[in-house]
C-alpha cells in the first residue's frame, strides 16, 4: 500500500497504512457487506486489504470486492477527501465511536456467526454491521456520537405539521446540548438539522453518499452549515452516489448515532420506518411524535405507537424527549430555571461519593439502561459503576428492572 | 305509598310500590350519596323509601334527603315521565342492565366498606357507586348497555379534527352495529352521535338533567332523533336540572354503560378526563385518539397515552376500536369482507363443541377478559366458560393472562 504521506487533517496517530488499508476497504466493498467486514475483522485491516487487491481473498469476499479491487486507489480517495476538508476516521483512531458502534458491533458479530452457520446471504437490506471507516466532514467530535444525541427522523414528503413539530424538537433538544443526527433530505430530515442550527447546535447529517457532496444538490448551504457546527458522516468514500441499498445500510448509522430516535411523521413505508427497525434491533429506545389520525403522513408514527410488542414512546415535547435521551436533572421534578435539582435531592446527592454521584448524573430518566451503557454515558469504569448502583438503589435515587436501571419514578416529572 | 296505578310505559313486571319506592329514592337523594345507596342496598327499596319519608333514617341519610323527603311526589314524577314518553327502569326489572352496572355494583360495595370504617366522607365527586334507577327515553334496550358499546367522549371545545374523528369513528362502529355511548354537550358527544344517527346505528346520551329537557337546549332535535335511535338516559327524574356535581357523578355512567371508552379530543383539564378515570376506576379499557402535538385539545389524550402506568390504547379508526369492544372475527386476520373468519380457523371452530364456540365468539380481541364478564358477553353459563376456556387454550385459539382471557395473538390483525 506503500508509504506515503497521508493528507488527512486528524491528527489522528494513526498508522497511515492502516488509514490506506480501511480507505481502500471502504472503496472496494459495499456497505455492510457480511463476509468482508467478518475477514476484515479476523484478519485486520492490513492483510484484509492486501489479499484482496491481490485477489487472494476467500471466495465470499472476492465476490462482493471484485469489481473494484484493482481500480480503488486510497491514496487519491484520501487526496480528494482533504481537498474537501473530508477525514477518514478509522477504528483504530481515539476519534472513533466506540460507544455509538459498540451496539452494530454486538449484533454484526452475532450475524457473522449465523452466516458461517450457512445462512449465506451475505448481502441483506439494512445488515446490523459496523462500517468499515467513517468518512466525516465538519468541526464536530465522532467520539462523542450517541453519547447524548437525538436521531430526529421521518418522511421526505413531511407536511407543514411535521415540518414544523422536526425544528421545534430539535431546536429545544439543541438549546439542552443535545446532539441532533438525521439524514439529508427534504422534509423532516432538513426541518431537523435548520432547528438545531439555529438553536446554536450541534447537528450530524448522515449521509448515503460521499460525504463532500450534497444529496439533494439544493442542501447544499444547509450541509455547508452542519459542518460549521456538527458533521457531516458517511461511510462511502468520496464520489461515491447516492444509491437506494446505501440509504438503507445508512439507516443503522442513524440509529447507532442516536442515544434515541423518533420519528416525527413517516408513511407506512417510509424509510423513517426502516430506521425504526434498526433502532429496536440496536435496543436503542424509540419513540414516536403523534398526528392527526386522518393523516396519511402520522400513520407509521401510529403502527409503531400501536405495536403490541415493544411499542415506542409517544412523545410530543422536546422535554418529553430529553427525559429519554437526556442525564439526570432533565426532567426531573422541581429543580430551578437552570436545571438545577431541588433542594432534597441536592442534599442526597451530596452525601453521594463522586463516582456514586457521577453514575447517577449518567442515569436516562425515563428508560432503562444496563451497567455497560451506564459506565460508557458517565464515564465510570464498570467496576465503579456495579458499586454505586446497590448504594444509589439504597438511597432511593434509582430504580431497577431487567431492562437495568433508572431515575426513581417519583424523582421524574409526572407523564403530563 | 299508596296502592295508585303507576303510569310507566314499560312492561316491567315490577311491583309498582317499588317502582314509586325507586322513584321517590331517585328523587330525594342526589346521585351516588353512599349512605343513602348502602341504606337502600340493605333496607331494601320499600322500607328505605318508607324510612326516609317519615324520618326514621339513620341520621347521615336524613342529612342526606331531608330537603326533599317531604316534598317528593314520585306518583307526580312518574306521571310527568310518562308525558314526556320517559319510563323509570329499576335494578328490580328485566331491562336493568346489570351487565353494565355490575362493576359498580363491586366498586360501591367497597366504597360503602370504606365508608362505615369511618372515612365519612359521604359526598365525594365521582362516587362509584350504582344508580338507584334510571329514567330512560327511547326505543333502545337499557339491557343491553356495555355488552358492545364504545363510550366516545371529549372537548365540548373539539376542534373541527375533534369533530370529524368522533363522527367518522361513530359511523363507523354503528355500522358495526356497536353501541354508541356519551354525553349531550357540544363538540365531541354531539359528533359521536350524529355519526351513530346517520348510520342508523344506536346512540346512547346519558344526561345530567331529566331525561324529558335537553341541555343545551340547541340539542332538542338531536336527542329526539337520539330517542328514536336509541336511549336518554338519566339517574334523575324528570325536571331535575344539570348541575356541576350532576355531570360529575354522570360520567361514572357513561364509562359504565361502555365496554371501551376512547376520548377522542380533551384539554388537561377536561371533563373527559375525570371520564376516563372512571373508565380506569371501572377496569373498562381506555383509548385516546392522538392528534396534532401543538394541539391543547390533543393534551389530555396524550397524557393518557404518556401514563406510565396503564397508558390508554392508542386509536386511529373504528377499525382498531371495534378490536377492543367488538367480538371475535372483528379485527382477525385474513377472513372475508363479511368478517367471516379465513379458512384454517374456521376448520377448527367446527371442531369445538357449541358451548366453547359460543364463548370464543364472545371473547374480546385485543384486552383480556374475566370469566364473568366472558359469560355475560358470550350469554354462556359461568359454569361451562369454565369448562370451555382450556378447551380453547389447548386449541391454541385464545390466551390466558393474570388479566383473563383473549383471543390468541396470531388470530388478531397485525398491528398496522
Amino acid at each position: 500500500m506503500g508509504g506515503l504521506s497521508v493528507p488527512t487533517t486528524a491528527a489522528d496517530n494513526v498508522d497511515e497504512h492502516v488509514l490506506l488499508a480501511r480507505a481502500y476497504l471502504s472503496r472496494v466493498a459495499e456497505p455492510a457487506s457480511v463476509p468482508v467486514w467478518d475477514f476484515v475483522r479476523k484478519a485486520g485491516p492490513l492483510e484484509a486489504a492486501a489479499a484482496i487487491r491481490r485477489g487472494a481473498a476467500p471466495p465470499d469476499v472476492a465476490a462482493a470486492t471484485d469489481a473494484r479491487r484493482r481500480v480503488a486507489d486510497p491514496h487519491a480517495d484520501l487526496e480528494a477527501a482533504a481537498r474537501h476538508g473530508v477525514r477518514l476516521v478509522v477504528p483504530e483512531a481515539p476519534q472513533w465511536p466506540h460507544f455509538a458502534l459498540g451496539a452494530l458491533e454486538r449484533t454484526g458479530a452475532a450475524r457473522a456467526a449465523r452466516y458461517h452457520k450457512g445462512e449465506r446471504r451475505a448481502e441483506e437490506s439494512g445488515e446490523a454491521l459496523p462500517p468499515l471507516a467513517l468518512w466525516v466532514r465538519g468541526r464536530g467530535d465522532p467520539a462523542s456520537l450517541a453519547v447524548r444525541s437525538a436521531g430526529i427522523v421521518g418522511s421526505r414528503a413531511a407536511t407543514a405539521y411535521g415540518s414544523h413539530v422536526s425544528g421545534e424538537l430539535a431546536f429545544g433538544l439543541a438549546t439542552e446540548g443535545v446532539v441532533v443526527v438525521s439524514g439529508g433530505a427534504y422534509g423532516v430530515d432538513s426541518a431537523a438539522h435548520r432547528g438545531a442550527l439555529a438553536a446554536g447546535g450541534v447537528t450530524v447529517v448522515v449521509v448515503a453518499g460521499g460525504a463532500e457532496r450534497a444529496y439533494p444538490a439544493a442542501h447544499a448551504a444547509l450541509f455547508e452549515q452542519v459542518a460549521e457546527q456538527g458533521l457531516v458522516v458517511s461511510e462511502c468514500p468520496p464520489g461515491a452516489t447516492p444509491q437506494r441499498q446505501r440509504f438503507l445500510t445508512r439507516n443503522r448509522l442513524i440509529a447507532a448515532f442516536s442515544t434515541g430516535v423518533v420519528v416525527v411523521e413517516a408513511g407506512r413505508r417510509s424509510g423513517a420506518m426502516n430506521t425504526a427497525r434498526h433502532c429496536r434491533n440496536l435496543a436503542r429506545p424509540l419513540m414516536a411524535v403523534p398526528g392527526p389520525v386522518d393523516s396519511a403522513m402520522s400513520a407509521g408514527c401510529h403502527a409503531l405507537l400501536r405495536r403490541d410488542d415493544d411499542p415506542a414512546l409517544l412523545v410530543t415535547s422536546s422535554s418529553d424527549v430529553l427525559q429519554v435521551v437526556g442525564r439526570v436533572g432533565e426532567g426531573l421534578t422541581g429543580g430551578d430555571a437552570a436545571g438545577n435539582p431541588a433542594g432534597d435531592l441536592r442534599d442526597r446527592l451530596e452525601e453521594l461519593d463522586p463516582a456514586a454521584r457521577r453514575v447517577f448524573e449518567g442515569l436516562p430518566v425515563r428508560r432503562f439502561a444496563v451497567p455497560d451503557e451506564i459506565a460508557a454515558r458517565c464515564g465510570v469504569r464498570l467496576g465503579d459503576v456495579l458499586r454505586a448502583l446497590p448504594q444509589l438503589e439504597l438511597a432511593d435515587l434509582v430504580e431497577a428492572d431487567d431492562a437495568g436501571y433508572r431515575v426513581a419514578a417519583r424523582l421524574r416529572t409526572k407523564a403530563k
